[in-house]
């Protein structure tokens, strides 16, 4: 057996609360899921190609995954992560599965463990807890599944019941696959995001190129601010046309600036020439966010902010892999100063959405509940990456409710590219909100009525209403 | 029902720890209130006029409430905040009760709906939830309560078992108020505390016309250091005539400074000449308040300091409606390095007490204990503000505890200008307070005996003591 | 009866958790005392007197008990404490006693009073609470006790089943007590730790002198800096000759630097000369870091990093009494920029082990365990100092595992000089995480077998292993 097959998975001891958590999940738990952020793949929706062997999967592409395993010794190319410079590395798929197998018991703990335990037994159906002993029986029976129509994308999206999923894409893509989807006819909603950054950044990679790129494409003249901001204009609205309900942003810090319209072109030219001044390239991106948040009062995007990641942090993991292989690491981040800027240009904007993450929970009840509860454009968004977790969910409540509200907040991200662990994220996310409320409704704080009906707008409404999906 | 009258509002689930708590709070419930820091108009208590209507007395003057409503996209015009250009706004109580009321669910694991339903139900016999439905039911009770005899202030002072109460007064302040009090024979104990930001913080609107009139009421010169501090001596002893135990200091940050006698005077001179080096000002607060400590020495005034908040945040909203309307948003918060200079200054005095409160929970176990559980001069505020809550006083109690005790905190503050409320304040904290030694009791870390003990002073004799009441 | 001998001590209250708890414990309460980082007295171990009597033992050096007590205005000098000036102070052990004893109440809530219970009972077999009436019966009682051959310090040992003890020597060291401990025939391990602050900081006292005798006894020349580095080399090898497999280093901050050879080199002659540019004795400091990493990668021995003391925070008690009298204040620290030079230089070795500590917990989920979750040369030391407390260490659980999982962490560690408490703190420890894994199987996130095997790993295999005992 695996033990958080339990039904009561996640839900406090204690009897009495128990049962009334119990009801509030009862009451949530067959709700669609609204998936308004992130990181699947589109082509996978298109294509309906079945999904290659579990390992690549499962294994190779989840950096909570080969980070845990790394920090434990374990070779990178061990796990399938292939070098830049072309250095061998595993290609075995079984290979790396008994190499994760062997070391599960690392995950104890950790939200890894319940994702992938829901994942093996309420996908897969396997009821044996995975061990070195048990790793070719897993691995055999999801390869297995995985070959048969049933476990298609389209036919897991829909097994899933996922309403709508967002993915994210960067300003410069054709948005090729999501075309596909759309004229597909499948019915499934799946939505696109824009997501900017390699056109906002100056220490992105190959910035120029990219906004001579992002020139050509929209026809608008990116050698000078107005013609910038146009093209910004005119690829929101083509992401639109594809479902786009929002923009996300993932900046170093949540630093933005209101410069006035002369210094904004002046900085611009500066940038557009390749200043190297540290001061001037954040000053940019701290501007292209208030610009950002403008854009979206005219043309109604839901705007995310995701900041303070210090991306890429070993240089020698990246020099090696590349990006995006579990080094990212939080760092303190102030928003009462960096966002002020931005507030007093839109902040008190009724009709404004700007959804803010954080890494650092100690900016929870110091510094985002007091913002959001009382700028009408400011919302909170979930416990974010290393805090989308039990303890981390519960924190977010503890700490942001009792100032903010829940109103304030807008639902659950699953901000995932592991497609099959989607309901495993949600549901996790559900039985914390849950065991939330029920000690709310244990200490008379709330009554079970209004719990219900919080418990609805945290698994499905707020998130709606939130992204206007 | 309301579901926070019942009466183990607040209290573990679990049988034995509620059975627990139950006992400790059946020991303090019915002690006097002793409310050593707050905001409650003298006035109330000179004049012993009935209240306003329910929405001019419970609505309107709490930015608790009115930052909630207004994050929700509800202009603070319709709230009945007047702008200061004199644009119309919404007089009537009833309207402005309504908006409140199909808006109350907003407030859903708040305390400042803990607080609500406490004076709906305790004060005023509501059976009934607030909502849009029972909205004007609610109203007509309030109203046709506040208009009676029995619910003018001092008969609700009385009520409420309030053994004494601290106002808050500016250094300008005539104290008519108080002194009317004094003189009416009415046996209630209202007392006054120094307050001195408008003549200590350069930035206060009109400081300088300050300093001048705080000369002409003293008759000091405050035209130099000597005489600005003498002025300063005169009002504590003017305010201690009229019952002050303390003064309160409402700085930015927890800055302090000890510069030598000559300094100083050299830097009161360029303040006093309108200095605007934002360092210098800086500087001058932090100066004042090692000088506030030093005339607490002589004159035995408990010190209370309130750092950390940016006042005003959206300079739109303080524009339009001035100060103190719920955009006051807490920064992070040095005390380390910030309080040294005091500290070296007078910190080892025992015959000083000096109290810190801080918005910024992440100082708690870090900074805060460690400096109080050593130090004999300092003692920890209560959790403060956006932190007086369930979870709050919880958080400072995990977190205090255990490094400071219990002894080196105050007791509780209530901190409010909402009366009614206080009772409710007073009640939840006394709670909040049971449950964590309920639960110390129930893992064996404190003795049943002792925990009453705690509780007794938690409640009343650590605020009669510390604020030397 | 003493409340904290009850065998549930610390176990959470809902009896289904509770029973789940006592079971974990009961499997790993008898395993021996791994005790990796401490600062008892080795001269006890070599020479084997009795110890002195009971408050010279028990109150006077712990600087948890006599901070607290001074908080409340008791003087040093009534402790017990010797002001440097040679000023008179309290020599009479029972007078220093009874002081303690009236004020016990005090420490209610804290783990002092834990530990203190726990000696008292389990130790010395007293029932009865320590009080003013009860306090000559316990210092008589402890008195006989110590003047007993079974309570010298290896009989002690014996008792407290203590498998290895780790003691924490300086640089300069001869380490006569290890080898007079080594050469006695005694079976019991103590072993030695590397603390090379003295001739690492050239803010500590002597610094230039001790570079002199640092010179002197290695036979290197300490005025260059190959020097300099072969001094430390050749000292590592002789702690490691009596016993040491770890190295200490407790900076003000965690900065690290990664100076090319020559810019090293040009540092150290310009530090050699006594350089009184802060920065770049900080820069020193933080090169020394990397280097130590870098002679533990050749000889093994394990890094541990204590950063974010402000030392000897009163400059009036630093005067009066010295060093290490309870005015160490945790501070604010960066792990994430600070850490980066050492883990681009040496953070992807498998090979080597640098356990972090810290006092500021706000760095536990947003920096620590990102960081040791993906660098495999990092694990995360246990909660420390005044997070060594039950709460402490739940934070500290719950705000790793989920990102760091239960195996970059390393055990317990006692850090104590008060040698008489070591059994009670590692039992708090026990306890403490037996009630946290306890809760993950109630909560249906982990299998009791699991729990049962991270028990034993968290209470005694891990610090073997990290620490290579």
């Amino acid at each position: 057996m695996i033990v958080s097959t339990d039904p009561d998975l996640l839900f406090p001891p204690e009897a009495g609360v128990r049962s009334l958590a119990r009801d509030l999940y009862a009451g949530i738990k067959a709700l669609p899921i609204v998936s308004p952020h992130g990181h699947t793949d589109p082509r996978w929706y298109a294509l309906n190609e079945p999904f290659a062997d579990p390992a690549q999967l499962l294994i190779v592409p989840d950096h909570y995954i080969v980070r845990m395993l790394f920090s434990q010794g374990i070779a990178l190319e061990d796990l399938g992560v292939a070098p830049l410079d072309g250095s061998p590395y595993e290609r075995d798929g079984r290979a790396i599965w008994r190499r994760f197998a062997e070391n599960y018991f690392l995950f104890r703990g950790t939200p890894t463990r319940l994702w992938l335990d829901h994942v093996f037994s309420h996908l897969f159906g396997i009821e044996e807890p995975l061990d070195a002993a048990s790793a070719d029986r897993h691995y055999d029976t999801i390869a297995a599944l995985l070959a048969r129509d049933d476990y298609r994308p389209r036919a897991l999206f829909g097994r899933f019941n996922i309403e709508v999923i967002a993915t994210t894409e960067g300003a410069l893509d054709d948005l090729g696959w999501h075309r596909m989807i759309r004229d597909s006819g499948w019915p499934g909603r799946v939505v696109t995001t824009y997501r900017p950054d390699a056109v906002v950044d100056p220490d992105f990679e190959g910035f120029s190129a990219n906004l001579d790129r992002f020139g050509e494409i929209t026809g608008c003249d990116t050698g000078n601010w107005a013609g910038y901001l146009q093209a910004h204009r005119q690829r929101r609205s083509f992401f639109k046309g594809l479902g786009a309900t929002s923009s996300d942003h993932g900046h170093p810090t949540a630093e933005t600036a209101n410069l006035s319209e002369a210094a904004a072109e002046e900085l611009f030219s500066r940038i557009r020439r390749g200043s190297d001044d540290e001061r001037e390239r954040r000053l940019f991106r701290a501007q292209m966010l208030t610009e950002m948040a403008r854009m979206s009062l005219d043309d109604g995007l839901v705007m995310q902010i995701h900041p303070g990641s210090w991306r890429n942090h070993s240089a020698a993991a990246f020099h090696r892999f590349g990006r995006d292989k579990g080094f990212d690491i939080p760092t303190r981040t102030d928003y009462v100063t960096a966002l002020k800027p931005l507030l007093d240009s839109v902040g008190l904007e009724r009709g404004l959405t700007v959804i803010v993450f954080t890494l650092d929970e100690s900016s929870y009840a110091r510094e985002l509940a007091p913002l959001a509860g009382v700028y009408p454009a400011l919302k909170l968004g979930p416990a974010w990456w290393f805090h989308d977790s039990p303890e981390g969910m519960r924190r977010f409540r503890e700490m942001t409710t009792e100032t903010a509200g829940f109103y304030n907040t807008v639902g659950f991200n699953d901000d995932t590219r592991a497609f099959p662990s989607i309901p495993a994220r949600h549901d996790v996310a559900r039985r914390v909100d849950c065991a939330f409320l029920a000690r709310l409704v244990a200490e008379h704080r709330l009554g079970m009525d209004e719990a219900h009906e919080v418990a609805r707008d945290l698994a499905y409404g707020l998130a709606k209403k939130a992204y206007k999906l």
